[in-house]
């Protein structure tokens, strides 16, 4: 094992530094390069690209499971991990940054409040090749192992040719079922939306609050998208973009604004 | 003035309900539609696109300024104030959401970190037409008076003729200076990049915190950016998606996992 050949790659996560899901990707980051783990020290589902500006960050050594593996807990948002990773704890700049595996779906819409993927994003923002990972199995006992073979080879592949300037890549692993995975799906975001009903309750004070709960609508229904993809068994790859002008848009948006 | 042809105009932001530039806001919409405000309660800049999923959200009757405005403030993100607002405090869809005025520029990749854009965004994804304003000047007391009459034809435009499906706008406005405003410029977000450098110092326990600062690098310099908008006294809009695929790039994604 020739150490100074080996990628430097560092993994993060939104549901925490002690979940199923990151604990798996470190392990098989292990065996292809030096992983170094800056992971949020609670979860931070939902924290979209969220970064902390106005507090300080804390930043502590860990190591949760025995390896190889260099870790830190950070009591900031997945976006604050990289960048804290990047600027200040390496010494270099990262071959590779995994996120993940979430524990829940970041198809379609999901991907815009997803911690996960924000993560990704960040490294993509600063060039470095990023994936995000997810797996439709919110269980905290899910089963990992059979996408391991279609998770490194995505890994591989992305260090040895990199990914294009400007994109990180958004990898949702569909729940095991008796069938073996069809294989890997480049695919586009499924047009969804979130329609949100919120459960209103009054605290022992008498005084109400509020919970978010929502209902996913699929409306998109094509087969070229990450939804169809993954109720097709197959691993959906996304290709995702941080340049959010609809540069398509351009000229209609000239005209609403000079006719 | 005829109350059921007045559209129903949603205001809210990212600096909280008291800051200047919502108040100014929520003034001009005064004077177009009639106007509900949901505005975090306390300061939300940084944000991005976060949910709060594993809390309850408060929300709370307020009346800062007289006028006719109702409004609320909302314990959450300003993304938590639009879902709120549209799917349990408002008894009808409104026709216009506007997010602002932010204390701060929201252009070029500012946009991914923004609360402000980031209800702007959900807007659009709730089939909306929304506009999010920025303006480049953090100072409390910013001259907002300069940019009223291209803000209000904005709006006014918006209102009349609809915006695209699946897009809002990001519209900046330059700090006043000694000279007028030279007018609207439909732009690209422009390419740069935040290189963040930590303060490290230690707390009165001896134990290190991390505070995040950066510097912004324009890595563009083109004619047809936001930033170039800006630099010439231009206020800014980019029409901003909620689609992050990459279509451009599916092609070649193909290529780097099936070769």
């Amino acid at each position: 094992m020739e150490k100074l050949d080996r990628p430097l790659i560092l993994v993060t996560n939104d549901d925490g530094i002690t979940a199923p899901g990151i604990r798996t990707l470190i392990r098989w980051m292990n065996a292809i390069g030096d992983v170094v783990v800056m992971a949020p020290d609670s979860p931070q589902s939902g924290m979209g690209h969220a970064i902390t500006l106005h507090d300080p960050l804390r930043c502590e050594p860990q190591q949760i499971d025995a390896g190889p593996q260099k870790e830190h807990s950070c009591s900031g948002t997945p976006v604050d991990c990289v960048k804290l990773a990047v600027h200040e704890v390496l010494d270099r700049r990262p071959d590779l940054i995994v996120s993940g595996i979430n524990h829940g779906s970041n198809a379609s819409v999901n991907v815009i409040y997803s911690g996960t993927m924000s993560a990704a994003v960040e490294g993509a923002m600063q060039g470095i090749p990023s994936i995000g990972f997810s797996i439709l199995d919110y269980d905290w006992q899910a089963d990992f192992s059979q996408a391991e073979t279609l998770v490194m080879d995505v890994v591989r592949r992305v260090l040895s040719q990199g990914l294009p300037s400007g994109i990180c890549l958004n990898v949702n692993i569909p729940k095991v079922s008796d069938k073996p995975y069809a294989g890997l799906k480049v695919c586009r975001q499924a047009q969804a939306k979130w329609v949100e009903s919120f459960i209103k309750r009054n605290d022992h004070m008498g005084k109400p609050y509020y919970w978010m709960a929502g209902e996913f609508n699929d409306l998109d229904g094509r087969e070229d998208t990450d939804i169809w993809a993954l109720a097709n068994n197959y691993l959906s790859v996304v290709p995702i973009q941080f340049d959010l002008t609809a540069h398509h848009h351009l000229a209609q948006i000239h005209q609403t604004l000079d006719a």
